[in-house]
């Protein structure tokens, strides 16, 4: 008996650990949600183990503000260029670098603070970014849906104005949360190859290119959006409609503006 | 017999569920390491479990380095003011904003890439991040110990010198990996109030930052920590010691000529 019992503890331990190894390799970003809330309870468990993430020197220069109400999500809607997921998700978790309350303890306590500059923009960022995968990876866990909206550092000052978030504060990524109404089909990632450079950067010739990008390529929801995109190659569907050359440089003057008026 | 089969598969997927979040609420950095290898096909089921992490477009603008060689570890340690962990683990891994790879793939299908800015310097910072914090907390599930080193965004240029990456690369993130030989203490984190502002960002008074940081200045350690650097206050530590303004405004000249020296 008591060796069952052993055996199973050990069973169970492997079985769960393949089980999280698993469900991270299935996960697929959820873009419809039913009409159904997260309790405050659930999220804020959740947003507690996220704060279990790594954060620099122990500092947690972060905040995240969370968005419940209609009327606010409908203000949000638009600096998301409305995707429908800002207004049909139960909730809209805006994760922000903050230097703020950091700075406000350190005056408070008869220290000069000096974390208005660029460096703790980019430190307070990882520390945001860590805590907002975190927390993805948990409310995935429990069964939630999310899905990351890049449009957050496209419009920043909006989301600015519309959080009122104060100097020091600076929006870097926003997650919809809820409980999933689809089941999508799993997007193709690149082969490992492609990313993991041994010991140095080995460059990219064209026939690793050739041979990396392969597979995408020859997808034939990809071949569709090349058609309907009356376009020679996937590539240009990048190039020309959805990220040009032109909106990178413009989105770059704001953000860095928006940085700036923010006190960094 | 079928009863009790959906109660144990019921019982198990509950149980690893919550074995799931205890697991991510009791995790700590690990400094220290067994002198044991981490099996190729372990980090590469790892890296490969990372990469389903969200990405913008799906565009995958990140590069992993795996450094494994005595040799390298010992050219990369200064770059990290020479911290222990970077020669003593099996691996060191560096994470890097990566346009370069997709650029490419772009001029060989005859598009013209625009992702030289700020814009997408920030937004490959995000997917690499993501996909970083991703790996860290699979392979913690697999029972492996992780260190971020904070000291990537200080010396990039000297990681990109010793790591030899091109141009439109740049390293945002550093962790060591190894089998763990130490289980510290769990160190403190803000209660959950200080990070969380429901619907708008709420300002902190002095009051909130005095109910707020009262827990982390009771602690012993921390108290201890503020005696051995003859200081009056444990912000002074951060301010006067370990993060100065002077520091941050060389890193802030640092890291901004580092990216446009990458071509960003």
């Amino acid at each position: 008996m008591e060796t069952f019992g052993w055996h199973s503890v050990h069973l169970f331990l492997s079985l769960t650990k393949k089980y999280v190894m698993e469900s991270l390799k299935q996960r697929k970003t959820i873009r419809r949600y039913q009409q159904k809330d997260i309790p405050a309870d659930l999220l804020n468990d959740l947003l507690e183990t996220a704060c279990r993430a790594s954060t620099v020197g122990n500092m947690q220069t972060y905040s995240v503000v969370v968005t419940r109400d209609a009327a606010n999500k409908a203000k949000l809607a638009p600096a998301h260029f409305n995707q429908p997921m800002v207004q049909s998700a139960p909730v809209v978790l805006t994760f922000c670098i903050d230097l703020r309350r950091f700075s406000k303890w350190c005056r408070d306590r008869n220290a000069e603070p000096g974390y208005n500059n660029f460096e703790w923009f980019v430190t307070g960022a990882i520390d945001a970014l860590l805590m907002a995968q975190t927390f993805c990876i948990a409310a995935e866990e429990k069964g939630l849906g999310i899905c990351y909206l890049g449009t957050t550092t496209y419009n920043p000052q909006q989301i600015i104005d519309v959080l009122k978030l104060s100097e020091l504060v600076f929006p870097i990524a926003t997650v919809t949360v809820g409980w999933p109404a689809e089941d999508p089909k799993q997007v193709d990632r690149l082969p490992l190859q492609a990313i993991v450079h041994e010991e140095v950067y080995h460059d990219y010739t064209s026939q690793d290119i050739d041979r990396l990008y392969a597979y995408k390529e020859s997808l034939p929801e990809n071949k569709h959006f090349v058609e309907e995109n009356h376009k020679e190659t996937l590539a240009q569907v990048f190039t020309d409609i959805r990220y040009t050359k032109k909106d990178g440089e413009t989105m770059s003057k704001i953000l860095y503006q928006a940085m700036k008026k923010q006190g960094f």
